[in-house]
């Protein structure tokens, strides 16, 4: 590993971020092929959270916050600080001094394969953070790491400027280079999905909304009356 | 395994289905015996629900929710959709389209060994759902599994009909043949704990209350005055 | 392990508890040297309580509550109990009945190695809960542990008397004969961190504020422009 | 639950047991249409162990080893001892001591969702076991469980009399009723899997061999000559 | 914290330790009343090593192995190193090199809550290693912990010169001043084993040899003769 | 997700990865500065096996193994299969019959972040396997991935052509660009480690052979010579 801190990155253009901010998690990483999802073990410190934005990386040591405080300096408005580890660790790596840094630099939330603490003030301050767990415990800042490098967070690789999307359905990574078509594919399928919502709701079934049923027999479904006729 | 819907399944009556609501996990679980209940990880996605209902069950497969499809259509008004799958699988089967069809239904909640995803959807809709995870990760419909026959849902066994209770303690599934039985002790065990409730609260022990202190002295406790005398 | 009830424990007087309480979790870990945390699996049932108490200690079996009906006459006004567990377990040890008897005793809360149940009557009572599971599982009263005797509770060692201080960040335990310093230690960090709150927030970078950039370059850390130069 | 032991149960013959021992795990699984398999977490403590039998099941509490010893009598020879426990526990139900009593009986091995112990005596007597965990942790012999009852063991559902296949693959359950159909399937499709094996030693392809390529194709698979074209 | 290294601590005599070794893990915690065992995902890297030893502790950072360079010095022929960490870390913070320093030194075994790697090179030495991970991953030397102060490792408290006995089993902890108690009633009780385990194999019931029937039938076990009795 | 196959990938030189065979995973992983390592999960089913080779990569999803069989064909001599999935799944989607193939391809060992089974016919055939679980589920073949494109495997970035090194302590996987630098660093830490070994088995010191008693007192590190004395 280069101990290294990249300077410049390229981003995707705000109106895409904000187009897959609204569309949420599940439409983007549908829009995406079902492709670019963290492990579910990454969750919200608290409900309701919906953002996107450019993914500003580092990759930590554990036990170890110093990479932390050098990746603020790299964030710019509408950034996500994404934080990988060198090894899983779960300790308490960000907390309510760091995040007052970010919020001064218009960072709009972290994601970080490790702890983070101070919950109750990161809840107040309504500044957004998912994490494998919240923890306590400090850190030591004694070892280098990386900013602003291709990192693996929670299983899935984060390329600096890639748009993250977050909400409390977890967490997706689309390449920038790919953003700008998700977006749109997101979008669209939003809208038809509104139009499925209203046949499901007036009790239409899915079977007969998608067709299911000739390939359901197909592939040698069976139906019986009662349990004994098994 | 057979690739099967069963069509009919014999249910509990309304009023059996009721109690054991109204009484909840903890309680229908200790008057069935301390038996039946799921493992914790079978948890809420959001606090408060209380429901019971009759188990249609699914068999599905891992990242495959076709199943779920098919089990819509076999639910009727007051029923829980259970679903087991054939290996651990924590893939986002279940969402607002989903809960929008069962609750066109009269469908009461959902629990399911895999995961759920639109989360804020579900929760705005007030449809309950118990799972492993949260998780956006979209799922294929390629591969038959089964519908109304016996599965396994976090290490509880569920058969077609049973009564499912589910809380913020969990999940409890009680076979319907016993339902009646079941309920009609926990109401009696509810009322029994008003009673201990006030005693507890004006001070009185529980080692008093439950004639505790002759048994422990048998057992061997000793009681000594200072750390220093162990 | 001797099964042994002891009567009388030291304990830490009430204003270094209380400052321990206002300090919350993870000032106290820092202020005692990022000791003396509990495993971030131990998490609160319902958000936003903290509290700090002296250590009444549970030795359980498990499936078995026993030891903590034992434990509820020696609890005073201001304690937390704490419970430890011979092997890993998730039963429901400790409800609402449990809690019920606690409260009448001035206990302030309840650390468990184990699984505790009645969680929504738990939040009404809003008695406080740290716990590694949620579980309805029913327990026996049939094999003997040992009250206040050191325990090891989610890998971090309490002796009876501790001071245990519990937030939305965890459990911290602290012993009784370094408590007081620890608490003015912690009191004094936290009115230090207002004024780097400011000043982070007006915009300074940590990067100066604790003067980093020397160390960080010793280290080896190198700038570079662009994600090509790597 | 009822605290019982049923005294006899019905066992597949001999012949169709001993088909399915010899054919092993992944095969037997296959035959059963890919069912009836226990979690993976389910390890022999020892390699190359490869038996088949029928069930006796046991349903044991947390911690507590008594329905063992009461299952020791139930035991015949060829039978294959179940455990299930009512909660996730890993404590050192069974050692060499029971092991010695189930040898006595002819019992051919012990499946347990809990822990051992005594691994190198059980080793030195052939005796196998496939367990969750390897563990000193002492039972005590305080609370009933049951015998011969259905039980749910590492996620599969094993009713008395099932015939069980162990190997270094882990564990399948077989219904009685089902055991010599899937047996003769099962010897069946290891037959054929010798030409199998014949053709691709020899080099040709998985895809020609099973006709994928149309398939594939079909399903939209793409090839490309180099990285950058994709 | 102190961070700090204790040059001398007690040892209990070498006797009672090689009795310890000689009985082995499962018979000594239940000679110990079951207590101080160490939690089962403690497993060692290579099969049949049998050790006891007086406890030579170090308290370690995640992902830090400087404090186990430092604990060398105080190790002496016959002791086992025995690792704790500050919070979760499975890196490899022990291999060959530090294993060969041992050796030098007459250490008889290492016992380490975080990873080892080299397994390779520790098996040929002989060398045995009870570790909860194989990790290659490497650590640093940059943050103090601790040598010979009370630590917990994998669920067990350690005092420095406590005699640690670890097998196949797993490893448990015997407080020195306890220690030749134990190994008395340990080897008292591995006597007595030796009859029980030849009334057993030659047919008797444990049943009958442990007077079980009576108490099973006050606990109100009822026997049945079918499935279908149930 | 593109559902492509890339035919014609870079490799590293033969001489760079028989080196790297040579050093094995955790000198490999220390000469690349402690990167590029799989998570500790990531376990050979047989000790001993040694390999390095040129990394064919596969994205498959969960219980599907389509797509290893078409990886077979994209293989050649001295290859390393590497499966990532799109989802956590321990689905043995690898046996005996895919081993024949990948042999007669002269494919050097598979490393899959899922299930492998014959376990026995795997270790018979001498062909080494690294793997998250050894189960017998048995996978469809109904959905596309992906070959030679890159994909997160244990945690670690795999780009087709990466040299994949694995061992019993584990995977490392070095970029095909620093492949030749790595393994010559590696040899040289070798060469070097073995005079230090000869150093540490006289007796010396690892703290005086690395010089660390000056920086353990200037950390602060204190000696006190009793228990008494922390």
């Amino acid at each position: 590993m280069k101990t290294v801190v990249v300077r410049n990155i390229p981003r995707a253009d705000e109106a895409t971020i904000q187009t897959l901010a609204g569309v949420g998690v599940s439409t983007a990483h549908e829009a995406f092929g079902r492709f670019g999802l963290m492990k579910p073990y990454m969750r919200p410190i608290w409900a309701d959270a919906e953002v996107a934005g450019s993914a500003v990386t580092v990759l930590a040591q554990p036990g170890d916050n110093w990479m932390l405080h050098v990746a603020v300096e790299q964030c710019r408005k509408g950034d996500i600080l994404v934080v990988g580890c060198t090894t899983e660790n779960t300790d308490g790596m960000f907390g309510e001094l760091l995040a007052t840094s970010l919020i001064a630099r218009g960072v709009v939330g972290l994601v970080i394969d490790a702890g983070c603490r101070d919950v109750k003030a990161l809840t107040r301050l309504g500044f957004p953070v998912w994490s494998r767990a919240v923890s306590a415990k400090g850190t030591v800042k004694a070892t280098l790491g990386a900013v602003n490098v291709p990192v693996v967070c929670a299983g899935a690789l984060v390329t600096p400027g890639d748009v993250v999307v977050a909400d409390d359905d977890g967490v997706v990574v689309i390449p920038r280079a790919q953003a700008a078509e998700v977006a749109t594919k997101a979008a669209k399928r939003n809208a038809d999905e509104d139009g499925k919502r209203k046949r499901l709701a007036s009790g239409e079934l899915g079977l007969d909304m998608y067709n299911m049923r000739e390939a359901l027999q197909k592939a040698g479904l069976v139906y019986v009356d009662k349990p004994e006729d098994v």
